[in-house]
């Protein structure tokens, strides 16, 4: 135990950072190993395990299918890792890692099952238990990321690890209503789920553009209600089977009574308006919605949800029940009058009936209901699980009211914010902060949600990746737990790792870009690339017109939704504005905005040969003119020349304006430039 | 069709090259379009037809399953190819791409089976015609190459294409008995085959070192003679039905009776020598051999025959008969006496009886039988197809006598040779060139090989592709069609788009190099890997301590077989030593030159933090001082200055070894540029 220090630097070469981990040893605060998310408890070993062509992994006294299973996918993921084939040996291996596993898991997996582990990783041996399968799937997937190259080959530290998560809802949620996303896209996100210890796959199965599921009690939902792109009931099965083998339980939803378009065109009967009805093919919010006042609308949930309570075995049901407008309600007489009939004051107050009766079928089928703020009534059960789009205010009145939450908002991985922002967004933050320790714990955790107007199952993956990997960490990891640099650090090792579950967030950028360019991407494409993102928040539906069909092959699909490049160069930027950069710093700032500066020129031929890269003439003409402005600001700092910039400062003001439905990442730094420089005068 | 020239050079923007194509219209003689192969006719119309989001594809008339299918396919590689949602509109879809088929095709597909089709393109729609579904697969594959990005978005150009194939038996064999290929390995080739159209898949699966398929009959053929890595019958079935999809025959092949140490470890009673077995772990010729003397053995043999035929429906059975060492029949007393008793004066003899004995199990089993060189006697039945590894001598050989031929000699991929000499190798060239013309159509086309000794299912795509395509351009296109610059130009293009079809071979050197560096891949190690190659022929089996489990994960493994970097300077320096090259072309050797000079002082602080990157230290080096020596010939040829350089070729002659299993392919054009300053002298 004397050399942690140099022991750490020497493995993984890390930056220093401050100490993240309840109980690490300080002797090694500097280099937190590159685990994410980080366990609750961990203790540094002396010596390294070496990862070669002996490895011998046995599952001693209890085991199951889940455990063979899981065991075999880690010798794979460790295969790709390590390109040493650490199974398939002629004659059987000695065991130096050794599973234990005190008993089974339930069999529908849990809400709140234990999913704790111990790992202990000595020079010689590697030792893993836990209470039941669930625990020893992510004492492998931590393994997994303990073992790194070294010039003595592959190894993982000596380090002894007690790990629970914080919370135990951690979800990620993916929209197959707006465009449907293949099973191996799902298959495949979901062991990106294992490998970060996310365990709820919310499946976000019915909207208005599409109904993707096998209905075999009416068939015309999938029939009518999608463009022949659905979930056979089989698929569903071998998705929840997929799912169940890597501790991953699976919520399904049917959003109603709005966002039901696609159930109304083979279901009219459902219908509060008129009809006819077409799936819909633009995003928003649409108007169409089930007749809350039909006893045959209940009569059609009743056994169409007793069918699809069927094919998904979790104790959980989310039934949407977002963003209703009312405005086929208001239109219809019939259902005017049944309110007046009822008493019913608004539509909040139907939609609230509706709720009141859905979640009695829910319940008649042994389920439990989830749905998004709106569900939530005074009078709604407790045990209805509340999903907070709406944010931390919503998520403390349902848990004041005695419900149980989960956390989206903040979690909204379509709106390309950075990792960082989602990563400082806490489920017990805010009005959550308030509340009672009981009430606390009815704050189940949080889920990232995936909405898919602007991904195909092309691009998902690069929208989802790497950035979710920190948001596991937040739901998983101790509050405490929350340096941005450590974070993003980390966050660059994992997605290299992720790579080896076969998602595709690295390699369908550069696959998308290499169509843009026609063949290989041009250097001076990359370097634009590299610098741009789509806009946040909900602005894209603005820029041009989208819908179902629209093809999601430009630049702005292209490039993920977090600069890497444009961070770091901010990161630099913001050390010399404070006066603190080395000259080395101040060289790679110039080294940069040089770079850019001389794009244009280099890039400008190339774009013409290409309809979809033409539309990038203003983007790359931009980004030379801010890097020619940065260029001079910086200029006048490090001389401390005074400068007037206002002309400047106009020019960055329309360049930080979304062009071709891409932000210019460099604009906000050289506004920073600009604004030092000028306060110098 | 005025402007055809111009045409080409906009769409494809294509170096000139030589008039490729029979029957093409001289007009655009100087930039044939970037298929792979070449069609046998083609002329080019007048404008292009649109690829965008109306496109509609209609099999009119006869349809089946296999157009279903292949039509589905099409319209997903067209999707991968243009990111435009292909198929799945709300509404049905108005024809503009019509697929007209004469007729169904043969239950088993057939040897010599109509493959022909006729592509008509013009500005307004497109139309697909052929006999039977093989012509479709393959029109739409031509198709699928002609759509390219241009500033008006995605087209195809307007041409008339009537196509039809050179040799009926276009084939890639795969060995699955040394690495254990898994299934998906297997379809993604079958994929890539159908792009190029090959359509003989050759299924090595059985070899001293495994025996990965499921035997019912004889069990322990899998369970003792596997790692337990093994195709089920399902699976076979499954691979077999992949492949009937796109036009593809499955010849199974089961070597015997040497290569066969595997199948005598579960079934010891069949072998000539006193055992025990165990599975080879080494590679090479191994002494281990069926006793052909017993009637047990045939009896066996019917049986697996027999179990075998029933999985395999094409016609043709491959039963190997290679690489015969003799050894355990020296050795056995009872078959030296079996072996005089019937007057048989050598162990090519006692082959002979063994492989009459089992061409009649074959033929009782309703199959022909196939087999290496070595099975070829005076009195081989005539339907007997032997395959020549041997070369062009043996091949003339064989079909003197009558029987028909395929040629693997020159198509051996696994060998590190460039595409250029595989291309150039012709079944019907040299011995072949004199047989007649009945002859001749003896010769039944060709076969890349691909053994498996140094590959795993990570790295076999960058052995297979792109080379292969070029072999399937030799066994498809006219003879003339020879031009090797016009093949790497389109090979290039071919290359990009085999990724559409989820192929590895451009991914996979990246992942192996990402892993060696552990994380991204350093500039300075990007510039080492696009020089240096695994290195060619036999050679490698001398260099290093290899068996089953070594693991292939070294810069060796990762590096695509033929350096395409290293292929383009020697190109250039061919110019220079000609004196033929402008002022550009100096600077851009120079470039070059300084580039590899300057890479050695920043790999090296690189190397050591990686034990898989150790190796690279003298390769480095010595890249850097051959760059060095290359500048200072460049420098004294450019000023026609004498010198002196016999320490230089000593140096050149020292790195033009292997080193850490690498050649380092820039030396042989630094000694070019050596050789012609000593000249001047």
């Amino acid at each position: 135990m004397k050399n942690h220090h140099s022991h750490c630097l020497f493995l993984f070469g890390f930056v220093c950072s401050l100490v993240l981990v309840q109980g690490s040893v300080a002797r090694c605060q500097e280099t937190p190993l590159p685990l994410m998310p980080l366990p609750a408890h961990m203790v540094m070993g002396e010596g390294q395990f070496a990862v070669d062509g002996s490895l011998g992994v046995e599952i001693q006294g209890y085991s199951d299918g889940r455990l063979v299973s899981g065991k075999k996918r880690f010798l794979n993921i460790l295969y790709r890792e390590t390109g040493i084939p650490v199974e398939g040996a002629f004659e059987p291996r000695q065991a130096n890692f050794v599973i234990k596993t005190a008993g089974a898991g339930a069999l529908v997996q849990n809400l709140g099952e234990n999913e704790s582990y111990r790992l202990e990783v000595s020079k010689t041996g590697v030792l893993l238990t836990a209470p039941n399968p669930l625990g020893v799937l992510h004492g492998l997937q931590t393994f997994l990321q303990l073992v790194r190259l070294t010039p003595q080959g592959f190894v993982a530290p000596a380090v002894t690890i007690d790990d629970e998560p914080r919370f135990p809802w951690r979800g990620l949620m993916i929209d197959s209503g707006r465009h449907f996303m293949p099973v191996p896209v799902i298959t495949r996100n979901l062991d990106g789920m294992e490998a970060v210890k996310m365990n709820v796959f919310h499946w976000h199965l019915s909207d208005d553009q599409g109904f993707p599921v096998e209905s075999k009690l009416f068939p015309l939902l999938q029939g009518k209600g999608s463009n022949g792109q659905f979930y056979t009931q089989k698929q569903i099965g071998e998705v929840v089977q997929y799912a169940r083998e890597r501790g991953i339980r699976v919520v399904p939803e049917f959003d109603m009574p709005c966002h039901t378009t696609s159930w109304l065109v083979g279901y009219p009967q459902l219908a509060s308006g008129k009809g006819p009805y077409a799936i819909a093919d633009r995003w928003g919010v649409m108007d169409p919605a089930i007749d809350p006042t039909r006893e045959g609308t209940y009569q059609f949930l009743d056994r169409f949800i007793g069918e699809m309570a069927g094919l998904f075995p979790d104790a959980y049901f989310h039934i949407g029940g977002d963003e209703c407008d009312g405005k086929e309600w208001d239109a219809n007489p019939r259902i005017k009058a049944f309110m007046r009939a009822h008493g019913m004051k608004d539509n909040a107050a139907l939609q609230s009936y509706f709720t009141a009766r859905v979640q009695k079928l829910v319940a008649g089928h042994h389920k439990i209901m989830e749905g998004w703020d709106e569900v939530l009534q005074p009078d709604t059960p407790r045990d209805v699980v509340i999903q907070s789009w709406r944010g931390e205010k919503a998520l403390a009145v349902a848990v004041r009211q005695g419900n149980r939450v989960v956390l989206s908002n903040g979690y909204y991985i379509d709106l390309n914010q950075p990792a960082a922002e989602h990563y400082l967004v806490d489920p017990l933050a805010g009005d959550g902060g308030t509340l009672t320790p009981e009430q606390k714990a009815r704050v189940l955790g949080g889920e990232a949600t995936m909405w898919s107007e602007y991904v195909t199952g092309e691009n998902i993956d690069s929208r989802i990746w790497p950035r979710t990997a920190a948001i596991a960490e937040r739901l998983w990891s101790p509050e405490n737990v929350r340096d941005v640099d450590s974070m993003y650090e980390r966050l660059a090792v994992v997605s290299q790792e992720l790579q080896n579950y076969g998602l595709e967030h690295e390699s369908s950028p550069r696959f998308m870009l290499e169509r843009i360019g026609g063949g290989e991407v041009p250097e001076p494409l990359q370097v634009l690339a590299a610098v741009v993102q789509p806009p946040r928040g909900y602005m894209r539906g603005g820029m041009r017109e989208y819908h179902t069909f629209t093809p999601l092959n430009r630049f702005a699909d292209a490039v993920p939704p977090e600069s890497e490049t444009a961070r770091k160069f901010n990161a630099l930027v913001l050390i010399i504005v404070a006066g603190k950069a080395t000259p080395k710093q101040w060289q790679e700032a110039r080294d940069w905005l040089v770079l850019w500066r001389n794009n244009d020129a280099k890039l400008q031929p190339l774009l013409g040969a290409s309809d979809l890269a033409a539309e990038l003439v203003p983007v790359s003409r931009d980004l030379s003119a801010t890097a020619a402005i940065g260029l001079k600001a910086l200029d006048d700092l490090e001389h401390h020349r005074a400068s007037n910039m206002d002309k400047s400062m106009e020019a960055l003001e329309a360049a930080a304006k979304p062009q071709a439905v891409l932000l210019d990442m460099v604009v906000p730094s050289v506004q920073l430039l600009v604004k030092a420089a000028s306060v110098q005068r």
